[in-house]
């Protein structure tokens, strides 16, 4: 019998941020087993088709029953649980290789939005079960993270066998703001519960929990 | 010859608020001649399926060249120019009919989103050029200032006249947050000058400027 | 009879900022007519030493009966009357004229602190009445208007015949924060405005409000 | 030879907490050498006058070379270094024994406010080194924590062996704001490692730093 594989992505530093918080946590868990599965955790880079590759390759390679991609909301207090990823590229700051595209489709024929398929709303009351802090957002920005979000639900969009996934933004780690006053931070080891709370949560089916985790605006 | 209509649409109050900042200020811009064209302003109720009537009757009757909807996103600092309605309410306070649906599609087949068709960096610009804060913002939420913008992009899509057509959030009034400390707001005629500049912007043909609007998360 | 004075103070520009919000709303209610006294606007220098000598030459002049100083906070988001003054220059960027003092006491053998004698909770609840969001604030901060404050306050001190005096933080102008999404403003006529209706109330004699303005931290 | 003592106080849970993050960490440290000084950590009621009973009795029984009073800050997203406590009480809810007093002078005869004696810009440049989040902060509020400071200060004054004392605000924890969006916290082994750093700090007699922890507001 093979073994079931939870692919968790985080991604490498940016923005000349010395770490990144969602690959610190990310790989805290690599190997861990959670619900009977294996996490591995894979560092994507901060770059925009190159991180689709990485992702993809993940895909083929891995064949994982779960997917959660993380990466980091600097500013955020509390881990974001995605809801929908957008089709479009809008960088305010260049990534990692250079490039900074504006107003750009992640795909060129795709639709114009993909909702995650994790039981939001289950991952989060899980989390803040578990004391993490945690809510439903409902954007995932414009720039890589929002990419590989998009990307890696159009790549699963369609199979019969598409396991579940969707993304997960993290905030700073307290040394990143430790000269930073009003920036908000989580330490490593919350970030990391809070990343294994929720593939434990998202690997048991059933459907999501009917509870708000909507925004007025 | 007719009358070119611009159809400006704005909320009655909601969450126990006395007024609401986006009809405050449509109803100030009501009959005023934009680029050769009149401004229709109209009042929406703050019910789910209620306001999406009254927008498809508005529709109907004005035939528009030019549809701005805009609603209240208490505590931004500045006027939001939305970029994507997303297929879903999710309601974190009863509307004023006293309904609050939790992740229920808008459209039952609809598509997850749908993109603003205004030049939303061209409307940014104009406004900041007018000394109005205001920018892109990647989220209309999953109240009903979302559930507006989606139905009236719907309403116009795979139309072959479809008018430019989008969503503007704008921040609550002084006069609302006097005793407030901490919460944002923006005077009612620097709101309405802002409305008035994106018409104006808006009515004005060709593409969108390539200038970054993008948020990181 | 001598005609009563009122000084209204406001500061120059600074922090490259192109105007300075205390100034452009001190200078449209210069020369008004508030409770039977005459409202005089002077400008400051940004600048720690030359602003004192400035305002002790005000002072010397006018004799006024009522002082009020005003000077920007950028980023709040409320007219903030402060509390107290506290004995301590601490500069976290150069002032106008290049000066960065550290933690140095603004006077050598000056009391730790002063409270403001503007009646600052009727203040508060005459601007809310107006429709001017305010609040009482427990910090003006380290840099020139607290270092003018704690002058002002120590000027007057131990005179008998001293007029009530005290200080009102302002948020920027929306012409200021048009750029910066997340930086609140209000508009230079509600600032006035605000200005205006402190002058009246603290012209009017008798104690203040017993009503809560403290912050928890 | 005797121990020498350095007094952490903490306080009780107020405003409907189940915890006080001053508290759990202080309490972890309790006990623990520091700088070859013993660590007593003992908790205060959050109530006006009782707490400075309480402290008084600790400062008499204890004789600590050195002080720290820490107490939360909700919402913030650091520690916070008070630099000043100001003589008045103006409770914006009522202690947990009921009392709500307004603009009550904490010691009738009192000057208007004391300074930290603690190297307040050496245990932030320490805390930071050590990767936690901290600044200086110009206000300490006017609820208890205030109160304590004030009276804390007020009680070494004029003693010519006086240790160093000053006071310390802590963010809420995770738990605290796992259902809570937009509210900072950190974690009970950070903030404990903070004041652990703080106080080795505090120990190390000679000057403060000379950078700057100002504000400009």
């Amino acid at each position: 019998m093979t073994e079931q594989i939870v692919l968790l992505a985080g991604f490498e530093p940016f923005e000349k941020e010395p770490v990144n918080a969602s690959w610190e946590a990310a790989r805290l868990l690599d190997g861990q087993m959670v619900g009977g599965a294996r996490i591995v955790a894979r560092q994507l880079s901060c770059v925009f088709d190159k991180s689709r590759e990485e992702l993809g390759a993940a895909l083929d390679t891995l064949r994982p029953c779960l997917v959660v991609a993380a990466g980091v909301a600097g500013g955020r207090t509390e881990l974001s649980v995605e809801r929908v990823a957008i089709n479009v590229d809008d960088a305010r700051i260049p990534d990692n290789a250079g490039a900074q595209p504006v107003d750009r489709p992640i795909v060129a024929d795709g639709p114009a939005a993909y909702f995650s398929t994790l039981p939001i709303k289950r991952v989060v009351h899980a989390m803040r079960a578990a004391g993490v802090p945690a809510a439903v957002s409902q954007t995932a920005g414009t720039f890589v993270c929002n990419h590989i979000f998009y990307a890696l639900m159009h790549a699963l969009a369609g199979r019969d066998d598409a396991p579940r996934a969707g993304f997960i933004h993290v905030p700073y780690l307290p040394s990143q703001t430790a000269a930073r006053p009003g920036v908000a931070s989580v330490s490593v080891e919350i970030i990391a519960t809070g990343l294994r709370v929720a593939i434990a949560e998202a690997l048991r089916p059933g459907p999501d929990l009917v509870e708000t985790g909507g925004a007025l605006h």
